[in-house]
């Protein structure tokens, strides 16, 4: 693993640790996991990425995970604010499908902790 | 990406979705997910990643996030719980290393999804 280090500028004494990564960018990290740590939203993700063309319906994702409509309309919205799912609204349904790249994303910024 | 997929066994009508992945399956990923959705955790493994020697005692970790030791010793608890780093008692102080792999599974759960 690799990680953009900043050594503390003290020639003195050699650090036993790195600086830590800028908060910034943990947060940017930490986000996309939080989205992540929920078994129904991992569910979700699993359905659709699974599903005949790559996306779903709201209204086929709610008997798989046994949720109300309203229930898995909020754990969607989760899913698009944290970049993973894209949205698509036509006539009364809402349609989703994984974003391009979002898991190889996160599998990504894994590698840079 | 790649899904362990369970078809719904109604001959009659072709799903648009496949089943769920198993609760079980997806709490054991959610959980993964959920310790490193925290960006102060986040920090702590990417300190520990780059230390010498790739571990790092408690007593190096509070002063580059800023925190009290009681805080960090709960997140590294979590991280520890979640099986993402290894703890180690050497007298007096505590010292953590990345367990082996286990950043690398949770991108591999990441592929499974």
């Amino acid at each position: 693993m690799t990680l953009p280090v900043t050594l503390a500028d003290t020639a003195c004494c050699a650090p036993r640790t790195a600086s830590a990564l800028p908060l910034a960018e943990a947060e940017r990290i930490a986000r996309l996991f939080k989205a992540l740590g929920d078994p129904t939203r991992i569910r979700l993700l699993s359905l659709i990425s699974s599903a005949d063309g790559g996306e779903a319906c709201i209204c086929d994702l709610t008997d798989p995970v046994g949720l109300s409509q309203g229930t898995v309309s909020h754990h969607m919205k989760l899913l698009a604010d944290a970049g993973l799912v894209t949205r698509e609204q036509r006539g009364k349904w809402a349609y989703f499908a994984l974003a391009d790249g979002a898991l190889d994303a996160a599998g990504e910024a894994l590698r840079g902790v």
